[in-house]
């Protein structure tokens, strides 16, 4: 693949190209800090961002109207991961955010319940998986079972290393039934994140935001990064594959999860849905009422 | 604390004091084009909607806040009934939609499944119930029950008729637990109902939101008014009113129905939790690493 700088082709490089993982993917060598196929500041990504929002409930809109009257089953599942304070909930806030609320089938999964816990690992996922028409939005997922399960040995290493093949297996699945899936590490660095977590603890309406655990986890930074690496080396398939979206400016983040959306949704052709009943004979009818 | 918007400026009357459903309301009397408690244009409508977006931001985050410190189990139920084409659709769009969709679970009721049917009416209604700290919103409601059901008598009049008191019952168990329920009516008129469903059929990207059942449903207007006549009559107790916003002018609709609920989150008196951890003793470990 041919390198191009910046300024050649900033603005014209897919944002799924440039942050796309394939073969030989090095998480370690990728810029938390950088803005790869956008070369604005951040005054003028905020600017695209809100020019994109048109667009963006445009296709939503019509995806959602083809599964009213049953044209196709395609929907869209954004998979959000990252670690502590990567910025995920400013993605849900202002990307998520951003589309009509009837569209969109939003999950956080949290710290298995019991229930949960004693079904196989992708139980909770497959409940949430979203219905035609709509845009499912799992903040974190079931690469939480590859995270910090690994980290903690929660369950034997010969448990969590079948997960991977378990997982692609589970996401060709739902790639062969027509799902969208789009995958988005949020990459943050390790000052980055004692720069917010310190914020919260500064900030008494922020306070809410922080658990001690936050720091018990921090403290497991490299073990963390390892398990990304093995996600991105195992479960990165063409079919499926992983963006990772530097996370360390959070106005650069919430545009590049905003475009990974759009280029994809674009590429649905979504063209609206033909009418299922008579239109003139109905005009007629309403006519006379 | 809470900061006063423009719309409280135009006018001295909180919406819902303009709005509530009491003693004696008549539904025929209300005028579905007036704009209580707004003495503005649409310009000035939609200014103050939007002005008012950072207060709610707030507002609801505190509410989410302090639910996860678990300070108290405080929620919202905003229930959302209405003719077709009454708007419904927009306030999910507009006025649910600003909020961070983190902190609000929708619920659209639409023709009960075979499940469904197979329980009591309040059945799908409980397990959509929101959880402490969100704000729950339902498009369609249990008020379906004794709406469609009773115009099309769909279960005989002596099941039907009980269900008003088993409704009174049913929301006062949620108002004792913490919930705080508003329900609105989207009131439109007949006149303006055609013209939406003129513009549906006229519009290619529209006919996907038609239904040749819409026209069937509008024969029956006058038995659909005097069933939510029968609403207001029966299941307005001080707990639990009902409030009935015009809605034949779309933008006046969303401000109030936005309005609305603030006006009962600013009630709810939702100072930012306390930290339930060491706040120095946290900075010194995070200092450290």
């Amino acid at each position: 693949m041919a390198t191009t700088t910046k300024a050649q082709e900033a603005s014209t490089t897919p944002f799924s190209d440039a942050l796309r993982v394939t073969e030989g993917f090095v998480l370690a060598d990728r810029d938390p800090h950088s803005t790869p196929a956008f070369d604005g500041d951040k005054a003028a990504g905020q600017k695209a961002l809100a020019a994109a929002d048109e667009e963006l409930d445009d296709l939503q809109e019509r995806l959602y109207a083809r599964s009213r009257v049953g044209v196709d089953r395609q929907r869209v599942l954004l998979v959000v991961q990252g670690m502590d304070t990567s910025g995920k909930g400013g993605i849900m806030r202002h990307v998520v955010g951003a589309v009509d609320p009837q569209g969109v089938q939003l999950t956080s999964f949290k710290k298995p319940t019991e229930e949960e816990l004693a079904h196989d690992f992708l139980w909770r996922i497959r409940k949430a998986l979203p219905e035609p028409g709509m845009i499912g939005v799992f903040d974190r997922s079931h690469y939480e079972d590859v995270l910090v399960v690994r980290v903690h040995d929660l369950v034997p290493q010969e448990e969590w290393e079948q997960r991977y093949d378990v997982i692609n297996a589970f996401e060709q699945e739902l790639v062969d039934d027509d799902i969208t899936l789009i995958k988005v590490m949020m990459h943050i660095s390790p000052e980055e994140q004692k720069e917010r977590l310190q914020e919260r603890l500064d900030r008494p309406d922020k306070h809410w935001k922080f658990n001690p655990g936050d720091l018990d986890e921090r403290a497991h930074w490299d073990a963390y990064q390892e398990a990304y690496q093995a996600v991105m080396d195992r479960c990165s398939p063409p079919g499926a594959p992983w963006y990772v979206v530097p996370a360390d400016r959070k106005w650069y983040a919430r545009l590049a999860v905003q475009q990974l959306l759009l280029e994809h949704l674009r590429q649905l052709d979504l063209e609206w849905p033909e009418a299922d009943f008579d239109v003139e004979a109905e005009k007629a009818r309403l006519a006379a009422m």
